[in-house]
């Protein structure tokens, strides 16, 4: 199953509004004879591809006593694509073994019972965290209808998010950049404040290596009390203007709604403290990743300005990025 | 001279007015023969309870074509204890490395030339970063008249130091609390502010494993403004109550300078953030311990209450402690 993750996660950022799904085939001897991840919407399902995998050394009747290992419960509808459990039945495979199931819940454990009943046996909920961890946008679209949020914030170990006056612009490393970057290419949506649009004047795009690959433009979502958007700016010039959209008075439940029905599962804020504390208060804030640089005090702006409430997190995680330290962890819900 | 760290690393938190050494002989066939450490001051010196150590398994001769592995440039004058520069050239030591000079200017490099002069080849500077890491106290009293001073607190990820009203006193988890205990174990006295005494009227002191070893227990220093130090609380009335100093109205750099002028070398500062952004301002902090709680959200008191300047850090380390995330690093001094 960690062979399976570790394919469902080539996947990350290509596959929205689907999950990353990811599949190993194991034949009777316990020998790797397939592997296949999803590799976009609207392209054959990672168990497919595992099967046609295989099928490239392998005849046929190689499933007959074979393994699949996958990361999601398989799909028993036919989608644009066909069902993967009708695949699975007609190729006769022995077992199934999958992480966590569909959470869809009118689909769940639809797929185990209709193999259970073609004599296929069927075991699930292994690295289950793990696998459910991948898909926590596109079960939280399904689950809620409100995209997962990401507040991405980067600040000194005291939490400012700017230096002193007359010190300088604000420096994230380049290694916490390019880390930005990846964050990016895994969400379907930016957003951020009209403050930090008429301040910063960025450009919120996909640079470099994430550019050149096969990974989207997120879409960029500017939230204004103001309504004041100049029209100068890059989100409303660039190449990928048709990409930006705006909101005035509108609350962030709202917008994020409102974006959720448009498809989009995922959104990283990169505000500023004030949107951030709001979203937080708001329950709005599924996870969050800060960078902080090795500097203690600067100016007067707090990473989260908020002073009435306090939110638990879990799954805390730390990573050193060149001299920053990145923390990353998920909200616990109330 | 790696093992030679670890032996000087026993004496940490024990060795104070005297810098934690470590040393270790090896023959001339590369074998370990002895090793030792300084224990406390006033007893023998690393290098003497390495030949003692050796003496033990070996006759006197063995000295002759063997190397002596210290962490710093050995003693040549005669203090509590012979020099150490006499029983090494006694001895007929062929070889001795170690790893930094004497940070005293009037006695650095004089044991290397003495040695040299008795036909001892010398070494130095090997893993010198770390071992002079080791003996930073004692090295900036010796240089400074200050003690090294170090700035712990416990905050949330977005620097706040207490919850919202009516959420509770702030935990910090039971890893975090055990390893304060080990900050204070190697600190010679820990300072706070008038405020702190009266809010939280804590007890300062070495609890569990490290009350019942050897360590000291440290003074308790209190700076205030007003002079306001109600006599009830626990560091006027425990056992310790004669390790416990008061300052009133007077600077911080006044109350440093007097401290190690009384040969406290070694200050950890646990203060709200208005003394330590005081302590900051002044380049009065070497070194700062900041415990993360995942949290996120608090009440209005931040940890570091400064936005008109910045300090830059190095040697940035991280160690997750059960559910918290401890960053450590060095001030860059101007």
């Amino acid at each position: 199953m960690k062979l399976a993750i570790k394919q469902a996660k080539k996947g990350l950022g290509l596959t929205s509004p689907n999950p990353p799904v990811g599949a190993i085939i194991v034949d009777k001897n316990g020998t790797i004879i397939g592997k296949g991840y999803h590799h976009r919407a609207g392209e054959a399902h990672a168990e497919i591809n595992a099967i046609h995998n295989s099928l490239k050394k392998y005849p046929a009747s190689v499933f007959k006593k074979a393994t699949l290992y996958v990361t999601l419960e398989p799909c028993s509808s036919h989608g644009n694509t066909g069902a993967c459990t009708d695949a699975i039945i007609r190729h006769q495979f022995s077992r199934v073994v999958y992480a966590c199931p569909d959470p869809n819940p009118q689909h769940q454990g639809r797929a185990k019972q209709c193999l259970m009943k073609n004599n296929i046996t069927v075991t699930d909920g292994i690295l289950h965290q793990e696998a459910q961890h991948l898909i926590r946008y596109f079960t939280k679209g399904l689950t809620t209808g409100l995209p997962w949020v990401i507040a991405k914030s980067a600040m000194t170990l005291d939490a400012r998010t700017t230096l002193p006056p007359g010190q300088g612009p604000w420096i994230t490393s380049s290694q916490a950049l390019e880390d930005v970057q990846r964050l990016r290419s895994q969400v379907d949506a930016i957003l951020i404040g009209g403050a930090t649009l008429r301040h910063d004047n960025p450009h919120l795009t996909l640079r470099g290596k994430y550019a050149r690959s096969n990974y989207t433009q997120p879409a960029r979502i500017i939230s204004s009390l103001s309504g004041d958007f100049p029209q100068s700016c890059h989100v409303f010039t660039d190449e990928y203007r048709d990409k930006t959209q705006t909101f005035t008075k509108k609350s962030l439940r709202f917008i994020l709604k409102r974006l959720a029905k448009q498809g989009i599962q995922s959104v990283m804020i990169e505000s500023g403290g004030k949107l951030l504390a709001n979203a937080l208060k708001n329950d709005l804030i599924d996870e969050i990743v800060f960078y902080y640089a090795p500097i203690i005090g600067g100016g007067s702006t707090q990473a989260v300005q908020i002073n009435d409430i306090s939110k638990k997190l879990r799954s805390i995680q730390m990573k050193k990025l060149g001299p920053d330290i990145r923390i990353s962890g998920l909200i616990q819900q109330p």
